[in-house]
């Protein structure tokens, strides 16, 4: 059994390392992996895309708990779903969303209320470590969802930017950076023979050396969405890239 | 069995790899967990503070490896000490005080000088890998600490800045900035009607959303101190705080 | 049985995060070490130098995944290989080269072509996730090198910048920076009287509080190379250091 942590709280403070202590505490022998702890702060739509790109790589039965929690002890409800083989546990503020949308059935998905599987007394300023990491040590330990406690029965929507279909013509945006300054788009892989970016035509490539130096090229990337980048080079800094820009692809 | 680590090494010179790897060549099994490795280089003081942050949600038995250590290789004593029911290696520069101030029985502590539980050959720029490393791989297989070295009476203190109290007001500072600009304080969480900064009154909230939009708030935050904090803001960056400025709140 | 990543991936992104999701797919108990993520883009030799400087002290049998890969997808071969008693994994584009050249039998490497110990669909932007990660999981089970592909009889060699002797004084030069700003060389450490850097003498010390305050000193660091350095300063950048800039030191 493995759990996973996605959160924005970088790796300075110890808040990850923390709520590895509390998981441990509950189930020693758990395998722990980080996916980011970098997201932006409070960036929950970088969290989801983060989640989206990555979950299906690890273990059936994983325990993905995301942390992006601009709202912590606020209204918003701190939640535990399954969909698919997987568990994810976090806030209802939209950062499972992306994952929710890709199954037809809806996830079963319930509130943590349960106060005998949450740490004894809960600070409101962080509930990873006191609600969202002894949850995922329970869950790792074979709890079933339904002692967390009640259903919910509507998983927060994410504002995630949609594409424009125009013919064979397919409008995106650039909706994240990667440490080498690739573009990632909301544009996912496909076999689209050219594409376009501030009115010039784009080269699309099969792998990033195939690309036109010193110019900008597509890639099908390792998020699963076409990316726009430069041979060997930063493209986001060498073009000054922006969040935002539209991108656009043909199809055949 | 859990070993937790705790440095200034950055995570780009594989320094924390390599102790990982020291570690694993004595106790294969063991589950190794990150605390931080960005404390700020050579700064004692704020190792021992997240160290006294976190460390009380690790398992019993675990086994806290804390190296800033700017005296590497001097005369400063490289220890081992048990107190409550969890062990700590490092060298006894004050790293371990705030730890030990909260136990009324002074610890065991033990000096490192078993060359048998260290590296063959011991670089005297690099103890974490060459002494603390198999010591925490040692120590978790269970070898005595009385093994390690003869025992240590007296443990370093650290300077740590200390409260003054005036009637109901508590003067405190800020010792820490955590990754979200929030300026954390020596100042334990408690019920304070309000606080006071630069001469102007601070509110107190239970979470992050609650404080006032555009200004700067008090909070009991994820240390166990008090905090300011601007809501979904950068207090540090926003506010221009500084380390050692003062915080003051007003008891009931 | 351990399996130790070094990239140029970064940690904000998940790109280890998922290369550890599909080695526990595989492979769910093995433990896996971070090296480094943060070797600087495409700095090939970067990589070398850290893996050489560490690999000894893990286990006998550790799985070394070493992708710094700017050629991905391109005619460079993905590779395995075991020399002495690990293995490594990686491009076979100079990385591994700094190990090979420690032992005098050539090792035994094969290139990575059976897709059945890959994953399905193979994205020729992340053999990192598609193609290396598998094999480390596959070899970490006891998978044979022979099963994943035919023998490769030539590793390919790195430009690493060579020693110039010349009489009792040997010629190196800066190589890397470690996060502390110490300045690390290419000359192995050794019983050094003293050394010279830009015309001026350099004491040699054994530890970093023994260096002159102010001024630099040499001291064999946590490399195994000789380093300069300034007790309790960053050297690199009180003296403007840069990577290439000659260092020499004397021998007995």
């Amino acid at each position: 059994m493995a759990i996973a942590l996605l959160t924005d709280f970088g790796t300075q403070d110890g808040f990850v390392g923390v709520m590895k202590g509390v998981i441990l505490s509950i189930n020693p022998g758990v395998q722990i992996v980080d996916i980011s702890h970098e997201v932006q702060p409070f960036n929950v739509l970088e969290g989801a895309l983060l989640l989206k790109a990555h979950y299906r790589y690890f273990p059936a039965g994983t325990i993905f708990v995301a942390v992006v929690d601009p709202g912590v002890g606020s209204e918003r409800k701190p939640i535990a779903l399954k969909t698919g083989d997987r568990f994810f546990v976090g806030p209802d503020n939209g950062i499972f969303d992306l994952i929710v949308r890709e199954f037809e059935r809806p996830p079963t998905a319930v509130v943590l209320e349960n106060e005998k599987l949450q740490l004894p007394r809960v600070n409101d300023t962080f509930h990873g470590r006191d609600i969202f990491a002894p949850s995922a040590g329970y869950l790792s330990r074979g709890v079933p969802l339904e002692e967390f406690g009640s259903k919910v029965e509507y998983v927060q929507r994410l504002n995630f930017p949609g594409l424009v279909r125009e013919g064979n013509k397919l409008r995106g945006q650039i909706v994240h950076f990667d440490r080498f300054g690739n573009a990632v788009t909301n544009i996912p892989c496909g076999n689209y023979p050219y594409g376009e970016f501030r009115g010039k035509r784009l080269k699309v490539v099969l792998f990033f050396q195939s690309g036109e130096r010193g110019s900008l090229n597509l890639v099908c990337g390792s998020f699963g969405f076409m990316e726009i980048f430069v041979p060997m080079g930063d493209a986001r800094e060498e073009f000054g890239l922006e969040l935002g820009e539209e991108v656009i692809v043909w199809e055949v």
